[in-house]
């Protein structure tokens, strides 16, 4: 699947801890540490800025029906704004934890806005409104924003960041107060507005309320409460108490006494406790604080104390909650033998409250880098130590079982994936109608089926021609279009498993496509194998290897503007960090070397727009190369196991580009898909299913072209060979 | 050539703006920003390290006859630091300018410490005295350094940083402060220092004086003060006024009014002026002061009144200095008409003063990192804006004479080359006594009877058979070998001319090589030969695309542990940032995209420690490639253009291993150098090195291996068609 991005002047790339509203804020830090400040024409230019500048807003303009009426939100926005004290309101997209995809009742960003894109950042002042977003999403904004917005098109030249913008409307004001509710607020984001505004005199404030939850009164969904259960030993490979005891030491190598845990997948890989509160997420609102001191480990949730004593709602799931913590019914700890975390009451206040004692406490305390600011600032500077949390490295590289169960989830959901293939082929060749959206339906059902599912671990890519150039495609009723045998089709999907998170793209023509549209899927291909062969050093980042990936598509020209690969969790974010594959540059500290047992995905695309769209994407892990020809001294060398088995579309293969190294490893990985699902279990039970595996995975040999192989020489001699023979 | 590099757990390479003793301590800063505090336990291991710990300093050992006493030296300094009230004082390898080659004037380390070795760092406290270098110089510090020091070195196990080893030995001192003549210091290390310093309250100082200056009564070898000619325009391209003009409007873009430039690199290259004072570089020492609003540019040179009104003394420059400079004889600018370069005395305190009145007038300074922190500091802090400077940017993409001249150059170097290696291939089959002295000097013969050469760019790399693994060897007296049949030799050597800068490698081997040579060599070779291809987006940093020239090697679990490539000056120095091709980790800001018009080598390597040596390098120009097969929408792409014109060593390479593209990219390059190097008029003056040249210049067809090309059905297919045609 494909993480969001920014199109920009360059390929920039969203980091999973800097959230994409952050990511901005980052580029505003830099622009301001080069530049000394916006010269007065340009703030006059960004001050005049308004509404009328977008093409609908005009009088005379046509409505669309979809746009949201936001006059009386801002209004009461304003209103509240003014009993703070504050000459400008931020309302970012994400939640308290940063989470990539936050709960219904977190949607600010879209309430106050009415843009329902995943993202945009809106920033409110007495007069005027303003929201930022990105080239996804240009189009839908102007449809859904009323006319009291300004549409800021990032990317776009002589569009302000959000910090040049809050600069030069605020001009004028006495003792300017730009807001924000800290809790919402990444602590790198908060620090840098702070920086940057403070040069011009304006300062961050932070409200003691969330001012847009405050007049949300009506209409906004629950909160999530989703129950949480324990994921055994035989899924999650390592017992808490372990992994509590290897953060001590890492705590202890770092010389922290505290640690702060925000980020919703770390408070679940922690603690093996899955929950249901954020979609294609198993995670559940929550904090922990470990110390190390007094050896004690808190646990914030909601509704703690009927939590605890629920029955499991996983099948899977034999412990109570207090049970697998160890505690008693009311999550206390008193009496408890063994290792025993504390439970309470998830309460951003208490929370916070709660940080500022452990850190009274302490000499350093740990945070990540997506620490909201509320808490960030609760630990006094000299006190906190913000980087990547040993729980976000550990959860990285997985554990033996894990690893095991990554290979063994992939293995069913290649299953799951190759039966509803061969279905969808011969329906499609059939002439019977399938959609975008009917074919993700019907996957979805495949995979559910499927022993240990837990649902989808996103919303599925399904694309037909030009649908597929939009590279952030999620098809809908009003964009839906059929499968035929004239259009490519891409297909980027996965599921969540108690053994593992899976994330497949492939794409394919069940028709005769254009020789260009096979160039473009071979190169694509050569990428995409070429990385997944790659051996190299120890120690490497990413970002180093990334360009692998890209060229033989640079080669003739072509490229395709988003990262070569994330990281994913073991049932647990499709998306995990720190470690990434892609050019980002993002600081060093924020990303992590690779590493054996780190698993990422592998790939690239490419997307004519208008036309169709081309991603090849298996999941790999890395693995420590012991047999390779030679041995340098003292030297590691990793490379990858491909895990996603699930062969490629022959149809668009162009074999004369491919070298005998890529043709090598083609044939071998699909004799390694054949072999390991088509069983002969599966073969009774799918024979449509298993014919078609065949015919995908048959070895390719190649067509030898005579001129280029062979100098006249060598003609001869083989000639005289033959002559010999016969 | 090989830049310096440290060695360590991972491949870290220093930057040229940060040399290597600053590296280091940037290295300690992130190390202070991720540790609190080193435990107590390893500080009293730090403290008590002692040049006993040494193998050849505990009693009755054999002194070396090569080690300097430096025990009155010692004394000396420390009765100097005790009148300056410090407890410790820092003695680096670089100059005022932080030169790559500081000239004799400037080696206050090797004259303190006794090591003559290019790296080193140096710390004396009032009992102790300790010294950091590299693997490189591990053996030669071993035998140079008396029993007073302490030798850390860098890279193993539990060897402290500087900064480690001040925090360990000063503990229990009242008010403890480190000294360091401020003017020596890079001020990105004083900063690092500083900051992990303060922390545990210890103190940096800057001193008035140069304390070692000061006690180097005796000996002391004169101050550089070399002629400076101007370098005319037909080799400069561009004029020193149009520069200027360049840099206001650039300085505009960064909203600064003064810059201040003390990279002895961008001095020349702004004022199209070259001195000799620095060994290989055509360099004099020099600050610039740019002041936009008053629109005055001052130059700071020795003995600037009689350099301004003495004759040239390059043969191809017409005019005096102060003519060139447009200055009146005095230096002075009254009465000028156009643009003029005031021209005062070169002393730092002066330039220091100017500095902080130029500040004083100013809203903001541009300096660059390399700059030294005494003129960092008289700065105020809100002032000044630190990064690459334009002069630096702007020397690097070449201009379209410079290009040329680039391209010219490198033929002529070529020429000289091949001329030399024709003769020297047939003396060692003759066995004629060639070492690798003589050849080093030969060759030097050859480059100095070029039009436009002005001597050697580097010392060359002459190394034959193991010395070839030392990738920084020198040869010398003590280490000369003989070349022979029986080994490899590689060659590393490059010329200064007027109209460009010369770099190049060859690894030869004159007799019969193993399978594993061979193998190692080829796989250099296709490294070379993948980078020299490379297509990639513009935009990209070098170390995005580095890999690529790896790759051949990791495949089989090899690797070197250098950079691919460093930036290249025209007639500057043969080393030049800000941009490079590495898996440096340095911070993007001071590195820079790689852009058109930008030269750099491109030479991957494999070292066998006893062994042998092999690297291949040819010096690059980036440029925009227009004629790609297809035209991705608002992208540019770019590639390289060789400039070098070598054959390479066909006795050395394994066909089998290249991949038709490789070979097709050999077979060109050789077409072009022997298109360009061998004229009528070269194969008249040199019928021995032109057979020479021929010989290895010849097509490369590949020997088709029947199984692996063909299957046996192709084969089928074949005798078919020729029984057809029998």
């Amino acid at each position: 699947m494909r993480r969001a991005f920014l199109f920009g002047i360059f390929v920039l790339e969203v980091t999973f801890l800097f959230t994409e509203g952050v990511q901005i804020l980052q580029d505003d830090a830099h622009h301001y540490r080069t530049k000394r400040s916006i010269s007065p024409s340009r703030r006059t230019e960004i001050r005049n800025m308004s509404p009328n500048d977008r093409p609908s807003c005009p009088p005379g303009q046509t409505v669309p029906p979809t746009r949201v009426n936001t006059t009386v939100r801002l209004a009461d926005l304003r209103r509240e704004m003014t009993n703070s004290g504050i000459h400008a309101y931020i309302i970012p997209s994400e939640d308290a934890h940063q989470s990539e995809y936050p709960s219904d009742y977190d949607l600010r960003r879209e309430f106050i806005s009415g843009l329902s894109g995943s993202y945009g950042l809106a920033v409110v002042t007495s007069t005027q409104a303003a929201l930022w977003t990105d080239g996804r999403y240009f189009l839908q904004a102007e449809n859904e924003l009323d006319c009291n917005w300004i549409l800021m098109k990032m990317g776009e030249t002589d569009v302000p960041s959000s910090t040049e913008w809050l600069i030069s409307v605020l001009a004028g004001i006495t003792n300017p107060k730009v807001g924000a509710y800290p809790f919402l607020i990444n602590s790198g984001s908060w620090l840098s507005y702070e920086k940057a505004l403070s040069k011009e005199n304006i300062f961050m404030t932070g409200t003691n309320e969330d001012l847009v939850g405050k007049i949300w009164t009506t209409g906004r969904p629950q909160e999530p409460d989703s129950p949480i259960n324990a994921l055994p030993l035989k899924f999650a490979g390592r017992s808490w108490q372990d992994k509590l005891a290897d953060m001590h030491k890492a705590m202890t190598e770092k010389e922290v006494d505290a640690m702060i845990v925000t980020g919703l997948d770390e408070t679940a890989w922690l603690l093996n406790l899955r929950g249901d509160d954020i979609a294609y997420n198993p995670f559940f609102l929550s904090y922990i604080i470990v110390e190390k001191k007094t050896n004690t480990t808190t646990l914030y949730i909601r509704n703690a104390t009927s939590k605890l004593t629920q029955n499991p709602t996983d099948t899977e799931t034999t412990q109570k909650l207090h049970e697998h913590l160890n505690t008693r019914e009311d999550g206390n700890c008193t009496g408890r033998t063994g290792a025993c975390v504390k439970v309470m009451e998830y309460q951003q206040n208490v929370v916070k409250n709660q940080v500022q004692s452990v850190a009274g406490n302490s000499e350093m305390v740990l945070v990540s880098f997506s620490c909201n600011y509320a808490l960030f600032s609760s630990i006094p500077e000299q006190k906190r130590l913000r980087e990547n949390t040993p729980v976000a490295l550990a959860k990285a590289k997985k554990n033996e079982m894990e690893r095991n169960g990554m290979r063994a989830s992939h293995k069913r959901d290649a299953e799951a994936l190759i039966t509803f293939m061969a279905e969808l082929e011969r329906k499609v060749k059939q002439n019977v109608e399938m959609t975008e959206v009917s074919a993700a339906l019907d996957l979805k059902k495949y995979r559910m089926e499927k022993l240990y599912n837990r649902g989808l671990s996103f919303p599925s890519i399904s694309a037909v021609g030009s649908n597929g150039a939009i590279i952030h495609y999620k098809p809908s009723n009003l964009t839906d279009r059929r499968i035929t045998t004239d259009e490519m089709y891409l297909l980027d999907s996965g599921g969540q498993y108690l053994d593992g998170t899976t994330d497949v793209t492939r794409t394919f023509h069940f028709g005769t496509p254009t020789d260009y549209q096979k160039e473009c899927y071979t190169r694509v291909l050569m990428g995409h194998v070429d990385l997944a062969m790659m051996k190299f050093l120890a120690g490497l980042y990413g970002r180093e290897i990334d360009a692998i990936a890209r060229r033989p598509l640079w080669e003739v020209g072509l490229q395709y503007r988003h990262g070569t690969g994330h990281g994913i969790g073991m049932f647990l974010s499709v998306h995990e960090g720190p470690g990434r594959i892609s050019l980002s540059h993002a600081p060093f500290d924020s990303d992590s070397p690779l590493d054996d047992g780190q698993f990422f995905s592998d790939e690239p695309g490419y997307y004519e727009d208008g036309q169709f769209g081309i991603r090849l994407e298996n999941i790999v892990m890395v693995k420590e190369e012991v047999d390779l020809k030679y041995k340098f001294p003292n030297t590691t060398f990793l490379g990858f196991e491909t895990v996603t088995l699930v062969p490629y579309e022959p149809n668009l293969i162009k074999y004369e580009l491919l070298s005998q190294a890529q043709m090598d490893w083609i044939n071998k990985y699909h004799e390694k898909v054949i072999e390991n699902i088509g069983t002969t279990e599966f073969q009774n039970r799918n024979p449509e299913a298993y014919r078609w595996l065949e015919s995908r995975t048959r070895k390719i040999t190649r067509t030898v072209n005579f001129s280029a192989v062979m100098s006249p020489s060598v003609l001869l001699i083989i000639v005289a060979i033959i002559s010999q023979i016969l």
